[in-house]
């Protein structure tokens, strides 16, 4: 069988796709009888007719030179952004062709409406590539765990943000150092905010509630919070207290809607996913019948993600990529709702007395402490006093420290870093 | 869609096959339209008619009555062993069923014969649960790196021995006790011996050699090492010098062929499958272009294993597993010529010379020392000496070993155990 691929966008992915088919073309077809064959390639930048050039392939800077073209049977989608990416899809999909991509901004956003434009025309979409890079995580879940239902996911979803989290741990650095660190080094872009803000993470947590859950959420309505305020301070403290942080994804099935949010974390450091280094990407699923299960690799990177792209091109090929219905309706839960324990550290003015107004407060509004560390550290004014709690509820929590922030003793604003036990 | 299957084999899998299908195909049917009606089920052992009876479904003592059976589209072996199960196999796939099988030892031995048979007859063998349990594995090998070429892997595909030599290394138990603990607990069959000299971690070496390098490799001539000759010594002497000890199966693609072997090997404590605690399972992956992959879940019990057994048979449902052609011929390397670095403990007299006796022999092979850990134990007249070489020949080292043996200062026979760097 032999399979017309064109691409569009020759962006660090696309080019590492060429690469990647050009080199292990003869081995999938070994494998699995198909032949891939790239018929045509497109950028809007003139400039990368270089690489039609170095592939000796049909190069045009004009998107529908490939939609349109009868000949091709799959699409691959690799320019990233919302518009006009979803159109390029949609059309591909009108005119019968399948589609492969990695655009996670797109499928958070509109994912919902392309899989139904795909039923209609029983096309597929292949959007292995869209998390966890190379790791095989989406047929994993789609496929593996078909007859599982999951009851807990969380993802270690984006590369650059733990490498700066892992440097702050290892190095002890800030995190603008780190992050300035991690654009020298390519890990980050020099608009970073998509990134450090958690964005892309939530973008691709909505693509695993999809595949685990049956339910697009509503992106907007989610809770995100990235790592720029993570301090050294708290590395250590966490360190101290026996935690790691990381900007999880989580997602859990709770018998009153689905607990969907992103931000830093404090986990256990012995849990398998405090030790990810650098730009690696995991994820921890827990599931029945299957159990605990963890995915570990290279998340991001051109090359990594063209073995997703490729598994994808082969998986449509051969219609292992179904659509999965949308389920009932399930709710999910505002982050007001979310019981948890939390991380607290408070800048404090180093006399006698101040515990107590803190802990009066927190006692108001029902919230108990489980351990309290304070150093004493005489030339500073203000010192940080760190909190654990016992569960309690996001909307007190948030109430107390809104409260103790105005106390004439306290610097604000407080860090509140939420615990999960894994 | 729906599809009839038929189960032979009640045991532990079995069973909770039953549990997990009457559980979760409502869920499948949600998912992938795919209706999985059980239509018949089988053991040798008329008291499992309970069984029938508690899930309302057809019990025969007679597999045949299942594999006729025109009605029944996949069946599903769970007995284990290889005869009669290999028969059962060949006549199902004959009678144009699709099979699911979590059947390692008959697959290790049998399955060029079995994905042929299945091959000729257009049929489909699922075999996801007889590796890893829980874990995706098999698709994510055959789906999901199915444009790239694995360089390595190494793998802890079996729970007892893990428990084992976790419980060795958690509490500094003897290999004796933490196997008595691991039976106590149904970690460990009573006759134990095919989980902890290695075989059934061969088995499944087998199958994962198929998927990565399209070869069956001849079982009865790979190299396999159980782990019953491990000391709570070697266990302290690893965790000094920065090393773990597991049970690994290795396969890696060199120049001159594929080096395949089980054995308990030192592994860095840093990395993650050093990490791997109790009955867990983890299999680490190095190809290209996907870079270093990481699964880890639950790799036994009755379970787990269901949810690749659903898995399965959704899978061949859809013609989602296909036969994957053996490739060209491929050498296996002779344990022989393996290079690598060995952990080396000789029990010695203490007494001045004998260190030099040991190291005049090693040279005279070829084989450079790395470091010499001997600490002072004056009361027992055999003191341990760690050794730890750099890259040296196998043939070379054994031979060394059987001389430093034969030395009247030394109390043989000598630990050897094999260093891989991950």
């Amino acid at each position: 069988m032999v399979k017309k691929v064109g691409i569009i966008g020759l962006g660090t992915v696309g080019e590492a796709t060429l690469e990647s088919i050009k080199r292990y073309c003869l081995l999938v077809e070994k494998r699995t009888s198909l032949k891939i064959k790239v018929e045509k390639i497109c950028d809007i930048c003139p400039e990368k007719k270089k690489l039609g050039d170095l592939f000796s392939l049909p190069f045009t800077t004009d998107p529908y030179e490939i939609i349109n073209d009868p000949h091709i049977d799959i699409v691959v989608e690799l320019i990233g952004g919302i518009n006009p990416a979803k159109e390029y899809l949609i059309h591909s999909l009108k005119k019968g062709k399948d589609v492969v991509t990695a655009n996670k901004a797109l499928l958070a956003a509109w994912g919902e409406q392309l899989f139904e434009v795909a039923g209609k025309y029983k096309r597929a979409i292949g959007c292995e590539a869209s998390v966890g890079g190379a790791i095989p995580l989406i047929k994993s879940i789609s496929q593996g765990l078909v007859g599982c239902e999951v009851e807990k996911l969380y993802g270690i979803l984006n590369g650059t943000t733990n490498y700066i989290l892992y440097k702050m741990h290892k190095e002890g650095t800030t995190f603008s150092l780190a992050l300035k660190q991690a654009q020298e080094k390519g890990f980050a872009e020099k608009k970073p905010d998509l990134d450090i803000e958690g964005k892309d993470t939530l973008h691709k947590l909505c693509i695993l509630t999809y595949l685990c859950f049956g339910v697009w959420p509503p992106l907007k309505s989610l809770y995100v919070e990235g790592i720029s305020q993570i301090s050294p301070l708290d590395i250590t403290y966490a360190e101290e207290l026996n935690y790691r942080i990381k900007l999880l994804a989580v997602a859990k099935r709770e018998k009153d809607g689905l607990d969907l949010r992103v931000h830093p974390t404090l986990i256990n450091k012995d849990h398998p996913l405090a030790e990810v280094p650098l730009v690696f990407n995991a994820i921890w699923v827990e599931a029945e019948p299957s159990g605990e299960l963890l995915f570990f690799g290279k998340g991001a990177g051109g090359t990594p993600t063209s073995s997703a792209i490729i598994s994808d091109i082969v998986s449509v090929s051969f219609n292992n990529v179904r659509f999965i219905p949308t389920q009932e309706k399930i709710a999910i839960k505002s982050i007001n709702d979310l019981r948890t324990r939390y991380y607290i550290r408070f800048m404090a003015v180093d006399k006698p007395g101040v515990l107590a107004e803190i802990s009066k407060i927190l006692a108001s509004y029902n919230i108990s402490i489980a351990s309290v560390t304070q150093k004493e550290r005489g030339k500073e004014r203000f010192v940080p006093i760190v909190m654990i709690t016992h569960e309690a509820k996001e909307a007190d929590l948030k109430k107390a420290v809104v409260k103790i922030d105005k106390l004439p003793v306290i610097k604000p604003p407080s860090q509140l870093i939420r615990i999960e036990s894994l």
